[in-house]
């Protein structure tokens, strides 16, 4: 289950797709032990960039990420995983996915309502 | 339509995913010109960071993605383009989509059936 780390300084980007709908819900990073600890528990564990430290998604939300399957693309360097998601919504701005905002004549728009109130989630984090 | 691009030297991660299917065909990167053209021309074009510059996809092939919605994420670092793929598979390889190896039992799998033969499509580039 080799995968190439090197072309990213040690991390391939992890795309999370909806086991059910079929919706992107968010891109995260995974370092090699990310990916074991991924694949070892079932739940989906991110390499966190801006904090350098391993992110178990849900660990404040309890929000987890149930892996259904996951596959690699043609050259190893990166992952998509389908996911049961835990919870309402996978973005830490109260949305069931990341990508809730879409272009518009040359705008980022955002094109669906919140799923959850963030500042209950997260608290202070939010 | 400002994206992110510092936190990975100039490229933001791009999900392209089947408009129809749902299907996660790819995972490539765009620096700023890239993402520029793409909006501009209405077909995916990523930097190919082997080789060091824009890539069309489908310059070779043929099977260029149409884009029909580009979605950010909660960082604006990352992009999802829904596209109708041209042509029966994205992958260099000859199959549908470049995600075509899953895991079993901590092995890679291949998955699926090739959808077209690439040495008749890329020739000595196969």
């Amino acid at each position: 289950m080799n995968l190439d780390f090197g072309k990213l300084g040690g991390l391939v980007p992890a795309v999370i797709q909806d086991y059910a709908t079929g919706r992107v819900l968010m891109l995260g990073f995974m370092n090699e032990e990310a990916f074991r600890k991924t694949v070892e528990t079932g739940f989906a564990t991110f390499y966190s960039r801006s904090r350098s430290k391993l992110w178990l998604k849900g660990e404040t939300s309890g929000h987890r990420l149930v892996v259904k399957e996951i596959s690699t693309d043609c050259d190893l360097d990166s992952v998509l995983l389908r996911v049961e998601p835990l919870g309402p919504g996978v973005c830490h701005e109260g949305y069931q996915s990341c990508f809730y905002r879409t272009l518009k004549n040359g705008e980022w728009i955002v094109s669906e309502n919140r799923a959850f109130d963030p500042g209950q989630i997260y608290g202070s984090r939010k």
